[in-house]
């Protein structure tokens, strides 16, 4: 964990990023997914190192690098259209065909448990945490982090930090969703998913008054996932993607004096960004 | 220190990042000095410290994002144009004008002592290191780092990555520079000045056989330089400024196992690149 020095006073509290973006990531032995790139990377990293072959439907407007890193770890990439149903559809298609075993991104309780040492692993290395700022999309590592605090350490606040229009607090507190589509336009490309896994959700319906909204439009340059991205960037030397500063644009934007927060802990989730990409 | 997980034989031997572009800067406590933007910074961020004003001369050519980190410290800025001469001629000039001392950027025994601390910190965190990687620009941190080993180590092999046109072997051997300019052009902004500090020369010159020399070519996309800085972000995640990417490209250049190399340590500095720096 490393601490970020806080001379500046940005945001008043004493603040720790967990760096998952240096994970070479989990270890899973299945064969087919879907995923915008760092859950398919991590599948493909572990199939290569046993030898499997392993299937990643991608959605088309995903980072050019996240496809190659998949495909460089030795993944076979089929295209797909930018929805969570064209994902599904096509990760389905592919285990039938190939009778493979499909591998859920995120709404799998094997995910969700090895997503949950990353809870462990704060309180073991900053015992004393008062607040967790995670980003959320389908809701895997959420729920994971959310489910150890629960059970070990329930004074530790959770923040989920959401891109502007997945309404999520509506969604965790009525279990219905209103929306048409099923993804968020967002810059950070790792949250798109809308919806919340089935096994994820009553896991994160406790949290439905801890989330945090964050904007960002398209072609601003001043929006507040690209602000976080660039303090991030420029003052850590971490280069993370935009989902990974999506937790500190979360916690810019409340008053952390006003949750009597003194130490908080960012997750920066991944650390995958094409090479010409400028926030 | 960071191990670089070397999964994909690209050098050979166990690779290990001293991570200096980490660091906040050092402590130095007086007033005007000449800098590309590291050195500059670190003398800012001292005096303001202490509350103390710092001159900077700084030649027009370094990236605008050291000279916002300079000014933003505090410091005033002084543009001046892209030799040694003109930032020296400039350093004095502020000096005699204000009444300040000069710090020198790298030609003093301070200066090189402070930087020696980065080779004990590598004995310290890996004491059976067989070599060290630097990039050299004006021989401060080389010379600091150089003279610890004879001293403590002498076993460990410090290489002196150079960027093409320095022509370092030949100067460390005869002492004389035939070089009518006094900057090399590289993409490696912080190791631009050709000549070797007066006080660096005798220590460095023990390395005249450990010289590697890298390419950069303006605009040419596959450079030594640039690859070995797309291989740190991408792999890495580390943000580096091209200078903190030269030992990496001169590791790529050689065979560690002809140098029966089995732990080399390259010294990442610094990172201070603009936000819209593509390599």
């Amino acid at each position: 964990m490393c601490k970020i020095e806080n001379d500046r006073g940005l945001s008043g509290c004493e603040v720790y990023m967990k760096c998952e973006h240096l994970q070479k990531t989990g270890v899973i032995l299945f064969s087919v997914t879907h995923s915008s790139g760092n859950h398919g990377q991590g599948l493909a990293w572990a199939a290569s190192q046993v030898g499997v072959l392993c299937y990643v439907a991608v959605p088309r407007n995903a980072p050019p690098s996240k496809m190659e890193a998949m495909i460089e770890y030795g993944a076979k990439v089929e295209l797909c259209d930018a929805t969570v149903k064209s994902r599904e559809d096509t990760c389905a298609r592919l285990a039938k065909d190939l009778s493979y075993c499909i591998v859920e991104p995120f709404d799998d309780s094997n995910i969700i448990c090895g997503q949950g040492t990353i809870g462990a692993e704060i309180i073991e290395q900053l015992p004393d945490v008062d607040a967790i700022f995670l980003a959320i999309g389908g809701g895997g590592m959420a729920s994971g982090i959310v489910a150890y605090m629960n059970e070990v350490k329930p004074s530790v606040k959770v923040f989920l930090i959401e891109p502007q229009g997945k309404h999520l607090a509506v969604y965790l507190k009525s279990g219905v969703l209103t929306m048409k589509r099923d993804v968020v336009d967002t810059i950070a490309d790792g949250i798109r998913v809308l919806k919340i896994g089935r096994n994820c959700y009553p896991i994160l319906k406790s949290c439905s008054d801890n989330v945090i909204t964050v904007q960002f439009t398209v072609l601003q340059t001043d929006d507040e996932i690209r602000v976080a991205l660039r303090l991030i960037w420029t003052r850590t030397k971490q280069r993370v993607e935009p989902s990974a500063a999506v937790p500190l644009a979360g916690l810019l934007k409340i008053s952390p004096s006003d949750h009597r927060l003194k130490k908080v802990v960012l997750v920066l989730c991944g650390g995958n960004v094409d090479l010409d990409f400028v926030p």
